[in-house]
């Protein structure tokens, strides 16, 4: 069961071809993540991933690692505050900040981090039901 | 320029192959979403949509079609309200609620509705930055 103050790690990294395909199948074409000459030309200078891709980590974690199984997605805040580059290991750490046992439901603290300089590229609060787990 | 009550309005649609291979490139392979079988022994019946593939059109609009080229994506906060289900139409609406014209921000209000009974699926706000637009 999912305790106050528990906490999870989970590392990850995307390649270009990764970053394409996450464009292909929602859409998301800014050529700004797909085109390396194009971003040169932006402040960012090389390819940014879809903040959106970065995201989806937290929701596969809450759905296949922590808490896992049967676990439903109630909330999502982001806050975009670094940009974040393909090739580039991150991690995605976890916090819960609050448990609401009776109704099943807990609130926990998401952030990527960069994990060279420890930068948080995102932060963000999830908050998740999970009948067994919670 | 992006206006105070300004709307914008996007359809879309994503049949399971599609939701499959965000599942591959996100890494996102919860069952729920991929597993028809699986899904139907679940209080959805049948596949679901994963919530950040609906919450990707909001990226998919700002960066693309609305206000578009060159919108850097501040915030985003997400409350998945109802399941949303593969080959069913949804529209992405964007209300603009807050214009700061002298940081080149706003406040868009987003909603992802089914577009057969008008529920509101995913609801939350976003803040944008377009030197350009806003």
């Amino acid at each position: 069961m999912i305790e106050i103050g528990q906490t999870y790690s989970h590392d990850f990294k995307f390649t270009q071809d990764e970053v394409n395909r996450f464009a292909e199948v929602t859409g998301d074409k800014n050529p700004v993540h797909t085109d390396a000459d194009f971003a040169a030309k932006t402040m960012f200078k090389k390819p940014i991933m879809h903040g959106m891709l970065g995201a989806a980590l937290f929701s596969k974690v809450f759905g296949v690692l922590f808490p896992g199984e049967g676990t439903i997605y109630l909330k999502q805040s982001l806050s975009f505050l670094k940009p974040m580059y393909v090739e580039v290991e991150y991690e995605a750490v976890f916090t819960v900040k609050e448990v609401l046992g009776d109704k099943h439901r807990a609130i926990v603290e998401t952030l990527i981090k960069d994990r060279a300089t420890g930068n948080v590229c995102t932060s963000g609060e999830a908050t998740i039901l999970n009948m067994d787990k919670i």
